[in-house]
Order: structure tokens, then sequence, then C-alpha cells
């Protein structure tokens, strides 16, 4: 891979989305480029030349001359360009492609939002409001459920490997799951597929590189 | 296209996300059966074993025998199966290709969630919490807002025709321009690329189809 020119990603020090692209650069074994957003930078130019809707993740990739946002479909595109391979996914040619992309837009449409909410009406919303924080509160449980029925029986979402419609949920399911446990929740008793699936997911080398750069991103903005 | 076999879609009569796909299946020319859920139906078995997300649109097409939710994935799958004479899409080979899934993906995660929440917290919600409200229709704007600039001196969002990316924000663009509309905000000054486009969608035969069926099975649900 010693050929392939360092990917840039456009990320912020916190935040899930950004940090769902860098395990996927991790696992694949890609080298990459960050570079970091702020509040003040994100919404103007030069970064809104690269995402108009101002949001991180983007990335600019060298190889091929792409500037891409919002992180579902750039994943997709570091799964079809560089997971030749097939470490975390099934291939172009396979029946489970479909049910990866699935799964991927249940994290982006389904999980995303809504435990981004959640963050929203408990941290940062200018008045508290109980019923909009609970009405998150209950959709992440929600969420957490519906995974946890459909890992029934089975250690991932498609196939007998981890995949990228996997490594997509772990980011926000972190902080998802914290919400629920400060809540009084058991996840061990309530959904033991799920906190199994999440244990083999955290226990991957790329992830805990993933999430280690994360962390000390993370205390050095806090510095 | 008389060989393929109707595609059965699991929808409910109101609610924008089945409908998307319904617009792609029109514009594609594709035979399908709709499927009405119902609150009462949509939650437990034997839909559930369709979707055990509990949500609609899913898909079961008989000529793959693939069954498929999320209307994202939903889409991506009908388009790169069914539309190899490129009539809403740039194709796979394209570079065009990846700039319309970045816009699918803004659809579902950045426009269809929070324009959703709009309408509970104005219809649904059981208390009144304003600035709950209030922050949703201005992500609303925002959206709608970012929507303009891009389209500035583009009559579509990807290349020189109407791809999925375009067609795939009519129905929750609907929603969200009446309640922006209704809070006073002048589309036509405000978003004037914005009103262009959507007025350039709405004119499609396939659209106009596809929402004729939909206020159809809306009143009729109603009756």
């Amino acid at each position: 891979m010693s050929s392939i020119k360092p990917i840039t990603l456009h990320a912020h020090s916190s935040g899930p989305n950004p940090w769902k692209v860098v395990i996927i650069l991790q696992e694949l074994e890609l080298p990459y480029t960050l570079v970091y957003e702020t509040p003040a930078t994100i919404k103007s130019a030069p970064y809104t030349d690269v995402n108009p809707n101002g949001r991180v993740p983007a990335i600019r990739d060298p190889n091929t001359g792409i500037t891409l946002w919002e992180s579902g479909a750039i994943i997709e595109y570091l799964i079809e360009n560089y997971d030749t391979e097939q470490k975390i996914s099934h291939g172009s040619q396979s029946p489970e492609k479909w049910l990866e992309k699935q799964f991927l837009y249940f994290q982006v449409s389904g999980q995303g939002p809504y435990f981004g909410q959640y963050t929203w009406f408990a941290r940062l919303h200018h008045e508290q409001l109980p019923s909009a924080k609970e009405r998150y509160l209950n959709e992440i449980k929600r969420v957490i459920g519906v995974l946890n029925t459909i890992l029934e029986g089975k250690n991932y979402l498609v196939g007998e490997k981890a995949t990228y419609a996997d490594l997509s949920f772990i980011t926000w399911s972190l902080i998802g799951q914290n919400a629920v446990e400060s809540a009084g929740v058991d996840l061990d008793k309530e959904a033991p597929n799920y906190v199994a699936w999440m244990k083999r997911l955290l226990d991957r080398p790329a992830v805990q590189k993933a999430l280690q750069e994360k962390e000390k991103a993370s205390s050095a903005s806090a510095q």
C-alpha cells in the first residue's frame, strides 16, 4: 500500500462522524492526514468550498482527485476503491453487498441523527426540555433493541465477519450506551447480543488505534 | 421491461420515505405492488420479519430474491440493477457516481431526520415546546439554504441531468417548504435556485404520477 498517497480527512477533535471514517481508514491500513476544523472555520470559506454543508467529515483523495463529503458516501467510496481484498466487506459482486449498504443507511439516518438529538437536548440546548430529552433517550433504547434483535444468534450484522456495516455504528454507539446506562439501563441484561457485538468490535486493533487517536485529539483541543 | 416481475414495496399511505422510492420506480418504469402498513402492523410480525426496524419502506424483489429496507439502500439497489440506460444516474463507471451518493446520503441523514423532527414537534409531541420546534424550523431553512447555494448556476445537483440525487429530496422538501412558508419565509426571494430546481423536478411526468398516487392513497386512508 506504500504507493498510495495520504488521503486528507477534514475532521474535528471530538464528535463521532469523522472518527467513523478514521476507523475505516485504519482497518484498510490507508495513509491519511487529519485536518481539524473548528466552529470558527467550518461554516465559511475555504472549508465551505470543500463542503457547502459546513459539516465534517470530508475527504480529498489525491490518488483519484475526488473531494467528497457525507460519512456514508465516504465509507462506500473507501470500500469500493481500497477494500480490494474484502477485509471488511463482501465485495461488489456478492449478495451481502446490499445488506451492508442497508445497515450503513440505518446507521447514518436512524442512529446518528437521533443519538445526536439526545446529545443536543442533554447538553447544548439553551433551556431544559425533559420531554424532548426523553424522546431521544427512548429512541436510543429502541435502536439498541433493534440491533440486539438483529444480532440474535449472530456475531456480525452481515455474514460471518465484521464489515463496514458493523464498524460504522461504533462511535455513536459509545455515546448512546453511555446515555442509557446513565439513565439506569442495564445493557448486559437488556441487550446482551448488542453488548457482545460491541465488545467484539472494540477489541479490534484498528478500532483501538482510531479511538486512541480520537482521545488524544480531544484531550489536546481541551487544553 | 415487460419481463420484469412487480417489486413489492411496503409503504404507508402518507409519509415521505416510501414515496421517494415510488418516484424512482416510476422514473425507471418498473412494475410494483404497494402493500400498505399501518401503525397496527408495522411494529410486529410478520412485518418485522421483513424489517426488524419496524419502518417503511422495504422492498421484496422477486427478480433477484432480495428483501431490503432503508430508502437510501433501496434507491441505490434500484439504480444499479435497473437504471441500465442511465436515465436518472451517470452510471457506475462515471466520476459523478460518488457525488450522486454524497447527495443521497445528505438527503437521508441531513434532510429527512431534521425535517421529520420539525413535523414531530409541530404536530405530534404531547406538549408544546416552541424552542424545539424553532430549532428544527431553523434547520429546514439551513438545509434549503445549502441546496440553494449548491444550485447556483446549475439546473441539477450532479451533472446536466436530473438524477436520483435530486429526486430523493422531493417528498421531504414539499413538507419542509410548507413549514417555512407558513412561518413567513419568502422562498422565491430567499432561495430562488432551490425554487426553480423543485419546479423542474415537479414538472416531470414520473414525479407527478408518484405524487398523484400518494395523494390518492392518503385520501383513501383518511376516509
